[in-house]
């Protein structure tokens, strides 16, 4: 394949959109190797995904700023870009901000509120208006940078929790559309409706369900797009899972597994509203009890401490009972910085969904499951297990895997 | 089956023994649950394997000392046994400990040396009388329990380091027996050969490498029966085994992996010995590179800390390297009790093994690996591709697994 | 001195009372050494304080249990009493037992309520006579005993927040004994109230700030009688207090001090209750900007892990700010006993309480601040400035302090 | 006072000495703050220390480069010197470069020689020629900047562990230099004979304790002029001595103390050599024993792991045990940036040096002590007593601290 493919991103300037940005022009140029993208393994080879260098990128904010702007805050303050490195896409980082459009931020929250500085995000218009304001701007994305596919991909703040109570099929959706029920919908919602409506895959990267409930999916469905979600596990999670099926293995009895996060960033300060967290700390706890099979003691916190900024830690103590119910314990802390570790998620992803859109695959990317929180459609939350399973997806398109 | 199986351990007063005998029994009577143990998962069930109350126990040692005492020393020192039930299980600890027989520490070094209290186990003898004496022990058992099969298991202090320059067929073997060579051999070499050629399988639980050289596994083979080693998996290791493959799935570089193991029983008394902890660090060390392809800087520190009895402690420092570079850390503390992580590991491949000879079965019984720090035959590292293996060959069992 | 000196427990049979009266009994028989007892030291010596063999022990409790059955559930479910030991012990600990008199539970909140056994603790009384029952036990006690003073202290589960707006002076507490106004007082005033009438000592070693509200420090003043508190420093706060300094004296910039603690008695049990977790937290937080003199952002999380029993768990990260503002941390994991930590510092204080009763010392005890999380009538948290305060007391009293 | 001051570096490009120069012209122009500096503080005010602008940098390397370069590297690889920042220091940061001389490797051992890159230090000359040298070259300094004192610091790699044994007599030392004994002497001793020769202070932040032998010491009394040593306290030691005094306030007997440190820089790449890490571990070991007044069960361990270049990280194991002599354990990991961390206290001891010049102190600086893991002159090992006798050392100076 390897022509060019749009990645359309909702939050662009957020700390992962930015790296992301940076990270996928730095490695197109040679600047920085490729660690942490598992679609540039030499078992994703023979798909021929998009190559870095043709990726084209445009996305919502809600923010007023630019890449460059963006791009020396995160060089600043949690010291994960390089500044000269960054100097040298400087011009790039510049023109690609042009392409930034006002995002929604219709019943978003206070939390999220407080954040926006672009008054077009605030524009008084029908949902109705909204959506067509959305499709406009990916329709033009399209014809503008001459693109066949565009993969739309989530990664705003996290919007309060909305439980699974979104509107159940497409019908009732466009119903509260039509009414212009402002107070039953969220962002998400609206990106993503118009995502589908427009016949683009859509990557819901964030905790909000919102962005995926049934009345969306059905549509995408109904489109015939491909789709993926909830809240990419980069950190705290992504641990667990791949830990908590060595308690399984050797029979020990997990007893409780406490799990307490500390973060600094613009996510750190949404979550540190309680509603918010709510919808983040569901799609965190579900994981353990689906790998170990039983009901367990478990907490997941998660604490602002803004003087980490990106730099996320996160200390989870797991005590265990084994032969002669003796009780063992152990401890870890994990210390990454968050958008380094996400941003390389949402590229492979962005990759294998344009690979299924090239051809035409439909619905739930579960293949992408090792890479969310809350897979959709997948019960599975063994880290091995998931990555099998996209390993068992390239087999079925031809390729050798060992 | 569930027809009586004997277990004969090497070093069967020590923690590891103590603890498996305590358990098994307490197991049997009810008195505990059977955590830790995964041969009583219902996959299991199939395979009908030897009930733990069906187990019967015998075995070599160095010191004089009994059931009774050893594990009312552990019960003071790492309060790992319950005193209470200690007390119910006494006759039968009593019994028990007349069942044991004096081993052997020819060429054994000094550190194991300084433990010996029992002569017999120094008896001025040729290798062939010593050999002789331990295949009489074994047959007597044998026929005093009126057993069909029986297991020896090792779970002896570490010998110093053979490298894996043991004989390297059996032909040689005989030669420095009938030589009477004592400096060419080690204690856990005398014990596999005088097992093999008395029909029993036997599994190298340490890491004396010499149990298993080339020599004696032939021996296995020509009598037909299963074998497995070397190296429990109890602890860091295993951690280490089930950690490694997530940084392998998101494509994170480890840069650096530090391991410092701390512990304070009469194992890591022979540890703090040289030549004894070469053996250990050579077995823990080759886990990472082979689970994660490339070489990197690691490092297994092992010291002997008395206060600590048989709570071994492990810290680990992993750094590895993300996107653009960016190097990030993470770290763990494994607070464990040796034997309570490694008594029931032993039961397991006891009724394994017992299966195994039933079925007629020989050679290196690579369906084991999971519960190995260096799997004999078996290159994979991977806890959980490991644990695979042994679903597989449930499999071939006609069991259906998950 | 030397002579016998009571000591009187609310909340008697706790995990602690239990523990303090064990060892106070087998230090005294020399079951065990004397570690972790300050005024066991050398230095103490010169001021003959009471000897653990002529501690008198009794107290109120809102439970029908007794001594034995206590300490083998802690014996059982903690690990941290030795079965063998309290065999020896069984008969003083059953006639101790029979010393136990009803508490009071009025308006002790739901989460101090679920946990009352003893109908006692219930009865249907005025304040008044609350108070006059509570003061016959601590005379009968005194009488029965030969005692010429008693030391009461408060050992009691952690009571709802009740901010320092407990009755401001005594005459409003008359008042609102007469008035029989049970919403306005806690147990823990009632039992300060009815001991300083006593002319007992008081040691107020929980966080309920009702024990030692002004109203009754002014009753204590009148009567002579010495007291303090509140809320005893154990572990993490314990670690904080010693730490926190280092950074003062490098000038390094505290900018974010977490602490979270889980634990799983039934002090855990009751901190899991929103309003009684409050008075806790509220004297665990003061302590660091005390000690570092600047605000930062700190967080103290408590919670409950049943499986945890009496092993306190603590994980604490520091991020700081060094030379040329570059941002460093540290973390620390505390695994102490509760009970065990807190027994030894209680017995400290009774016998200094005692040497204080018998010297006419009255009001604050503020030579016992390094005892405390929020020290009455002392503002210095920094531990060594406590304890060198500590050993300035013994100089007034004659003792040479190197 | 605040007249000008010079400040000789040995090893003056290493990270320390790079991160001090960087650091005093950072401060000096108000481009950061002066966190981390303890003379900064207001109680130091009266003395009218030498500011920070006022510092004249000179200094000996073995290794050519020069500061920006230097600088450069240090923000590349441990990330702790802003590249923004360095760009408008450049233009002094190459002036000061050109006031660097070569320094001398005589006997230094492999593992410094492997770091030589300038001939000059290298010169084939006796060591009478070399101390004449090294003299000229302070003479020059103090000329060419017009400076009445200067303080020569050693911030050089660890040498090899010469045990106590240096020159015990100044005579002794004469005569080894006369015969021109390259064997018996270390470079820290010819620097230290040199700058007392030219009336300098002498601080020794390094552990070689060559530097401070008694004849040079003895030297330093004839010459009149302070010095003070050894081997600066940056990180886990100076935690180690912040928290060993607490668990001697509680009398919880410390059973074993074992610290792990791992590092990647220069210092690492040296202190992997067996001789030199011998010096190094013997001042960082003897802390413990001194605060606590019993023998104990230590290790101190230093691994080098390269990829983490500066940034030093100590994981120690604490194992205690108190009332009722039940055990518990407390662990604390320490991250730090060693340049960082040492940089302000160099400055501190140079103006207190300074200071202490102009007052015509002479002899060891033990209100220093707080500074060292091996105070010289100096017992005391507990940080906070350290730091109440830089306290008494101000207020004899009429500081009133409160």
């Amino acid at each position: 394949m390897s022509q060019r493919l749009g990645v359309w991103m909702v939050g662009a300037l957020g700390g992962i959109g930015t790296t992301l940005v940076v990270g996928a022009r730095a490695i197109a140029k040679g600047l920085v190797s490729d660690a942490g993208l598992v679609t540039n393994r030499p078992e994703f080879e023979p798909l021929t995904l998009t190559g870095l260098g043709d990726l084209e990128f445009g996305g919502h904010e809600v923010r007023t700023s630019d890449y460059w702007e963006s791009a020396y805050q995160v060089a600043k303050l949690s010291g994960s870009l390089d500044l000269e490195m960054l100097q040298e896409l400087r011009p790039e980082l510049e023109a690609l901000s042009a392409r930034l459009r006002s995002g929604t931020v219709v019943n978003c929250g206070d939390a999220i509120e407080d954040l926006v500085t672009d008054d077009g995000a605030r524009a008084e218009e029908s949902l109705r208006d909204t959506v067509a304001r959305i499709r406009r701007d990916l329709a033009e994305f399209k014809e503008a940078q001459g693109l066949e596919h565009v993969v739309v991909v989530n990664l705003a703040s996290t919007e309060p929790d909305a439980g699974d109570s979104g509107p159940g099929d497409l019908a009732s959706l466009e119903q509260l559309l039509d009414a212009d029920r402002r107070d039953a919908v969220r962002p998400s919602l609206l990106y993503t409706y118009a995502a589908f409506q427009e016949g683009c895959a859509y990557i819901n990267f964030t905790p909000s369900t919102a962005a995926l409930c049934p009345a969306v999916r059905e549509l995408a469905v109904e489109r015939g797009v491909p789709f993926m979600g909830n809240d990419g596990k980069t950190g705290e999670t992504l641990v667990k899972s791949a830990l908590a099926p060595m308690f399984k293995y050797r029979n020990l009895r997990v007893l409780s597994w406490q799990g307490y996060n500390i973060l600094g960033d613009r996510d750190g300060q949404v979550l540190s509203h309680k509603d918010n967290l709510a919808s983040k700390v569901r799609t965190k706890d579900s994981v353990l009890q689906g790998i170990l099979g039983y009901p367990l003691h478990t907490h997941v916190g998660i604490d602002y401490v803004p003087s980490l900024d990106d730099r996320k830690t996160a200390w989870d103590f797991i005590h265990f009972e084994g032969f002669l119910d003796h009780r063992m314990s152990m401890q870890f802390t994990w210390q990454g910085c968050d958008a380094i570790l996400a941003a390389p998620l949402v590229i492979d992803m962005v990759r294998l969904a344009g690979h299924a859109l090239q051809q035409g695959e439909r619905g739930a990317m579960t293949q992408l499951a090792c890479y969310f929180k809350s897979p959709v459609g997948v019960d599975q939350h063994d880290l091995h297990e998931q990555f099998h399973a996209m390993m068992a997806y390239l087999r079925t398109h031809g390729v050798q895997v060992g």
